[in-house]
């Protein structure tokens, strides 16, 4: 393929992304395909000789359009949004084609210094500590990685060095705290990082309290091992809940523990000042990590994390070596959406889970277990069967999609505005295809 | 930015892009920047509204082209190749376009069985062990990694969990073996999961041979330590020299122990089969990485990774929780090349290289200390101070982008094939540029 070809295939499939988002909304939103529908679709081997880019185009429609689940589909109600938008998708155009890379070796320049800019743009859209930031005068700063699971494990590993270089604890005493509303990876960073990753009960709304903790610290110091993490969360996977940060800050303080915060998802909504009391006691961490790619319009991956101390902590701040150069979408999605641009999305999204809420409790055969941002949890009144039914319905019609989930031992209904092309008409076609398997 | 916007915005930067490539030989290699140069050219702060994409357009040419080294300038000659290419650019977008990921508790049809597929052609591109395949009827497989480095970590992971599971040992009694020529990522990979990597002395060739590892082996096993994992390199990144895999992997059998196989840069040359020879002994491997963005012109990241048995080791497979729709941009690039295009130009490459060895070689006041695919390393005779003088000139120029290495105690000028732009004319004008500083 020479460079005319590249104008014309990349300009058709400009077009060809352009036309898929005008018209997502009449697309099936979960997948129809049986396992393994693709392996008999393409050839058990690649073509020996090139074939011409309209064939592989062509062949788009007829091997990947039926494998899809649109996760941007204004019916998408399932996890968590993953972020997209136009300059977004723009942004990591350029950054594929100008096929830079930054490595440890060799920081390209405009690479490396346009991700400090955007991280201390992030950090300030935040509000988050000063310290933080690339421009402070302290060791703080800011870089992007791939995945919110990427940095618990990375604070981890951090965490654990400085306690065994101040200390010279056996590595086998290590103990790490989070809430068991913690998203998966937090477990799986224990394991990874062999670290016993406590998983601490949470109150009645969710969150992980100062006195849980405190107790399990004492518990463990009783017990002869060492306690050096807790990973917080503020925004869980289940409910959006927020562990009491202001409460568990100090106690970290007080045992000398690192104190890591992930705000995958929430994390976007402390653009708006409104939110931001729900990270009170932020300015105990030592380490924070949220999101872009989920909620601020950013594609995948772009994972913000921010060290109160980079420079001690180098060898663990990433894991691969070599880094593509990802500020740039960032950068597109700021100037183009602007600040904002930002806090209307976020609240925009809010608005219309907020909305759906009230749909839901209009109706007396409902009641509404816990609503957080963009997620509303719900369920039939009485036994859990009756919510496992409308589940199993709304699953085999696939007008919509949700997710089931146990909270506080009964099974309710995750529903979370993710596409932004979600808008009230979608919640309203929600909420009737919910209400006809009841009726 | 509306949708119609984007139709502009997305071909206005397909363009920006064939244009970059088209003038990319003019282009002077190395950016002459100073650090800190971004810092002044944009505000300190995101902006409040957001701005119209022309304006973000004119800021590219003055924020980000100054500070970039062009890393597929023709005139690029350090380090190794990141890839690149038309098709590939073209996948990426798309795949940012579509905005899909996959994640744990959601398998997106397209994009795993897609990626299942594509791992099986490139496991048969390379001839690799049928038990690898996704296909097999065995428990092997491969996937996508962002990285070589997350690769050997997770295979390290992997490895310590088996001999833990299998023989209750204790943590800190690990130990795992590479050679000293192996990536620095090998190393850091030991101190993050905790096994202490010993680093081994290779061959006059900087290849790890059978006795050295048997006899370290041994000495560990008589100290009372357990050998859990040898991290072989096929192509190091010094020299790109061959690790013997027919020596160790029979003793890894013997012993039990894991062996990962880290072919990053070299392993796209097992496309030809007249490099299979350099990965005898693969039959031995119970995981096995490279980088078909380092070589095989799909553009980062795309790290591929097969096990042995994936089944067993499902937990280790891959640190961040959620994957992109990466197998799009590896799919574009093997049907548009097809096989024959991916040899053609590592061949290419090769003999580009291969070229330039005959230049140095044809000047009585230069030796070649080592060539292997598309690296050569030379040096002026004498003392390093000569070769060191050569090195400061040709960095001040900027003319060529070339890197210094200690090769067996002598300083050596590494000489890279990396850009797919790269042409005969390209290399005369590079040893012209080299001898001009030495007359």
């Amino acid at each position: 393929m020479n460079c005319a070809e590249f104008r014309k295939f990349g300009k058709e499939i400009i077009d060809y992304i352009a036309d898929y988002c005008d018209t997502i909304r009449q697309r099936q939103v979960v997948s129809s395909v049986e396992p393994g529908y693709l392996k008999n679709l393409l050839p058990a081997e690649a073509p020996e000789a090139g074939d011409s880019w309209p064939q592989v185009l062509q062949d788009l429609n007829r091997v990947i359009a039926p494998g899809l689940t649109h996760w941007h589909s204004p019916n998408f109600h399932a996890y968590y949004p993953t972020a997209n938008s136009y300059p977004g998708i723009v942004g990591e155009l350029l950054s594929a084609g100008l096929g830079i890379i930054s490595t440890d070796q060799f920081p390209n320049p405009a690479c490396v210094e346009l991700e400090r800019k955007m991280m201390d743009w992030l950090a300030k859209i935040l509000d988050l500590p000063k310290e933080f930031m690339n421009s402070s005068d302290g060791p703080g700063g800011g870089f992007i990685q791939n995945a919110a699971s990427e940095s618990t494990l990375v604070a981890l590993l951090a965490a654990k060095n400085r306690i065994i270089l101040e200390t010279g604890v056996e590595e086998g005493n290590l103990v790490a705290y989070t809430s068991e509303q913690s998203n998966s990876s937090v477990e799986k960073a224990g394991l990874l990082a062999s670290v016993t990753m406590r998983l601490l009960r949470t109150d009645e709304k969710g969150q992980l309290r100062g006195e849980v903790l405190k107790e399990a610290i004492n518990e463990d110091i009783r017990m002869g091992l060492t306690p050096c993490c807790v990973i917080a969360t503020l925004g869980t996977t289940g409910t959006c809940s927020f562990d009491q940060l202001d409460e568990i800050g100090p106690i970290c303080q007080q045992f000398k523990i690192w104190l890591h915060v992930d705000a995958a998802y929430a994390g976007s909504a402390f653009a708006c000042p409104e939110y931001r009391h729900l990270m009170k006691g932020v300015e105990f961490a030592d380490s924070f990590n949220f999101n872009p790619h989920k909620w601020m319009l950013v594609n995948s991956d772009c994972s913000a994390m921010w060290f109160r101390d980079i420079q001690s902590n180098e060898l663990f701040i990433q894991i691969p070596d070599s880094r593509r150069f990802r500020a740039l979408k960032l950068w597109f999605v700021l100037r183009i959406y602007g600040v904002e641009g930002i806090r209307t999305h976020i609240r925009g999204q809010i608005a219309l889970a907020k909305f759906f809420q009230c749909l839901v409790e209009s109706d007396q055969r409902f009641e509404v277990c816990t609503a957080s941002m963009g997620l509303v949890c719900f369920r039939l009144k009485g036994e859990d069967g009756r919510t496992k039914e409308l589940l199993d319905r709304l699953a085999k019609r696939k007008n919509i999609f949700v997710m089931p989930y146990y909270y506080q031992s009964r099974l309710v209904i995750r529903f979370v505005i993710c596409s932004r092309f979600t808008e009230e008409k979608d919640v309203v076609f929600a909420w009737r295809e919910i209400k006809s398997q009841v009726e």
